[in-house]
Formats: C-alpha cells, sequence, structure tokens
C-alpha cells in the first residue's frame, strides 16, 4: 500500500533510481550481488527520514544497509539524504514489512533494526506493532543464525509488550536500557524522532534480541 | 550481621518463637517434615514488615512460605502479624541471604520473591543488589528445576539492572510488566513500600524469570 501526499514525489524518487529497489522480490537470495561484496547486510524497518540509516552507513562502510519504508513522502527523504552523502552500501525500497520473507532468503540478513515503530495503542491492533510474534516469526525467516534485533523506542508501552513478545518467543534479551541516553551503550546513532523525545527529556528505551531457537533446532538435528 | 535498635526486640522475637528459627541450617534438606507437609515451599529474600508474606500465606494456604529479613526490628514486626492471623504456613528466619545454599537443598524451593530490594545504587556496590550475578548463582543452587524468581521493584535503574542480568545468567524473563499496577498482572499483593510508592503514582516494575540452564545440563546429559 503506498501512501502519496506530495505532488512531485514520483520525480524525486526516480531522481534516486540507482539506490530505489523497484522489485525487490528480484534479488531474493541476491543481495550480495546487487551490492557487489559480501558484506553482512542489516536492514530497518521503517526508516523514516533516514537519519539513522544514513548514519549507520557512514559509520560501517563494510555493512551493506537496506532500508525498508512504506511512506514514500518520507523514503523519499532518506534517499536524497543518502545519494547526497554519495553512500554506496544503502539501498532503500519502499514496501511493507509483511513481506520481508519473499524479498530475502534464510541467513540472508545479520542484523533488523526495528526504531520508534508505531506503537499501535489499542489492545485489537496488537498484531500490527513490529514486535508481534506475526512479525517476530518473519524475522527468524531471514536473520542468520545468532544474529539481532536491535531495538528503540520511546513508547514505554510497546517497549513492555516488546519485551515479552521476544521473550516468549524464545529471543534472548541483551543490552536492555530503560533510559539510553544515560546509560553505557555506545555509538548510538540517533533517529528523527529520538532526536526529538530525547530534547524533551523523555527516556528512550531500547533492547537487542538474539533468536535461541536455532540452537534447539541445531541440538534436535544432531 | 544483626542490627538491633529497639531495646524490647529481644523479648518480642521471643514470643514469636514457634515461627522463630533460630538455627535454619539444622532443616537443611528437611524443611517439608519441618512444615509437616509436602506443600511447595516459596521464599521471600527481604520481607520488611511482612505484609506480602502474610497476604501470601492468607491467600495460598497450601504453600509453605520463609520469609528472610537481616533486620530484627522490622522482621519482628513480620512475626507479631503472622501469630496474630494464627498462620501456620510461614516461618522465619533473621538471616543473611548469602547463605541460602546452607539453609536449603538443592530443589527444595519452588520460589523465590524479590520484592524492593535495595538498589544499591552506586556502580561499586552492584554486588550487593539481590540481582547481581552472584545472588542469582545462589538461587539457582536452591530452586527446583523450572521454577521462577518474582521480582519486583519502584527502582528503574534497579529493574534495568536486573533485567539484564537475569537475561545474561541464561533466565527466561516473563510477563515484564513496566506500569505493574496498570497491567493485566491478577493477585498481587502489595507490600509495604509498594503501598506507599504507588500512592504516590510512581510505577512499579515486575518480572518473572525461570532458569534455563537446567534444560542445557539435561540434553547434556542425556
Amino acid at each position: 500500500m503506498r501512501m502519496r501526499k506530495k505532488k512531485n514525489c514520483d520525480a524525486r524518487m526516480e531522481r534516486c533510481s540507482d539506490i530505489w529497489i523497484k522489485e525487490p522480490e528480484k534479488y531474493k537470495g541476491k543481495w550480495a550481488e546487487r551490492f557487489g561484496n559480501d558484506n553482512p547486510i542489516h536492514i530497518e524497518i521503517g526508516c523514516g527520514k533516514g537519519n539513522f540509516i544514513v548514519g549507520m552507513a557512514k559509520m560501517y562502510p563494510d555493512v551493506n544497509f537496506i532500508a525498508i519504508e512504506k511512506v514514500e513522502d518520507v523514503i523519499v527523504m532518506a534517499m536524497e539524504k543518502t545519494v547526497a552523502a554519495e553512500l554506496t552500501n544503502v539501498l532503500f525500497m519502499d514496501m511493507d514489512a509483511e513481506k520481508i520473507e519473499d524479498i530475502f532468503e534464510f541467513g540472508e540478513i545479520r542484523r533488523i533494526y526495528l526504531n520508534f515503530s508505531d506503537p499501535w495503542k489499542k489492545n485489537k491492533q496488537a498484531k500490527r506493532r513490529l514486535t508481534h510474534k506475526r512479525f517476530l516469526d518473519r524475522y527468524k525467516a531471514v536473520l542468520k543464525q545468532g544474529d539481532y534485533i536491535w531495538f528503540k523506542t520511546d513508547n514505554k508501552a510497546l517497549f513492555d509488550f516488546s519485551l515479552n513478545s521476544f521473550a516468549e518467543e524464545n529471543f534472548k534479551l541483551e543490552n536492555i536500557s530503560l533510559d539510553l541516553h544515560n546509560s553505557k551503550f555506545e555509538g548510538n546513532v540517533m533517529t528523527e524522532y529520538e532526536q526529538r523525545f530525547s530534547e524533551q527529556g523523555m527516556p528512550i528505551y531500547r533492547l537487542e534480541a538474539t533468536y535461541l531457537g536455532w540452537e534447539d533446532n541445531r541440538k534436535k538435528e544432531s
């Protein structure tokens, strides 16, 4: 589902066509080829205006980043930042996170970033939260064994929900922080939201989650 | 280490001698005998004035409770409440949590409660926190396989520390809440601190933790 608002968005998107993947399904299992190297691939689901992904791509030139965002009005801004910074290790796709299994092979992804995802506050909307079991199952289907999901949010209720969701679904939690900006975590790259919330003195919650199930599967096989 | 303040404390303690275990080491491996039944045994480390343990003992007559508290001035109040309520499923010992391995056999305990433990705020005091690895190792030495630690606190920094400590030490986290009194958790018995903090509108943090290592050990053995 594409949401368009601004009139000149299409033209601006087209100007970023080198880093805008229009038919991502084509590259399933072939992302290393597309990037032209074997560097690990990290994805951000919901990149917004791209501050995080662009900051990360600058900081980690030996990592390939793929940013997913379904709102064209914001993904275009993220792509323009990437073009301006002349980064060659970031690609973009405007699509829904529901489809990531169509885009990536099992084990093709080394890390997933979920930053300030929509909290979907009502209980009946819980299924839409990006840390709902429905999505965690999809992440398991594309992540490499032993690799991480990095999650941060300003929303306490979403963090609470997510802690439980990860723990229930056999993820090991690590580096949990209930106040990221006053924690020991180094190398944090801020998103647009994060900058704003943190200026207002609101705590940022963060965790890393690794799926433990592979270990069990391996034991069963051996 | 016994801390005495009130003059008549000894006499009051003596009046509770039926439920006050002066030489707990004697009963290691024999707590079921001491209680006179095979009901599961739950312990609270740091029972304070006893509101929680007395509330729980009333609510769960088929559970045996043991409350540990090193401050005599407060344990005496907890014991007096227990005597007044004519409860036969609670015993008390004034000792330090460091010694629980001398008091209980492996598997003798079904649940441990840690309520509003001292946060020991300075980094160099971290080892004294009741959720530090140093203590978690002791809990593993007395808990029955697959059973729980229930932890709650008003202190965000201690909760943050504890989440990480449990996760690092191979505990599975469950029913995590960053705002217990606005969560779905039912049957919460409040402590004295909890009552006071919650009246002030402060959120109460809570989690349950189960040690997963037994599973690994079992797999290794089989």
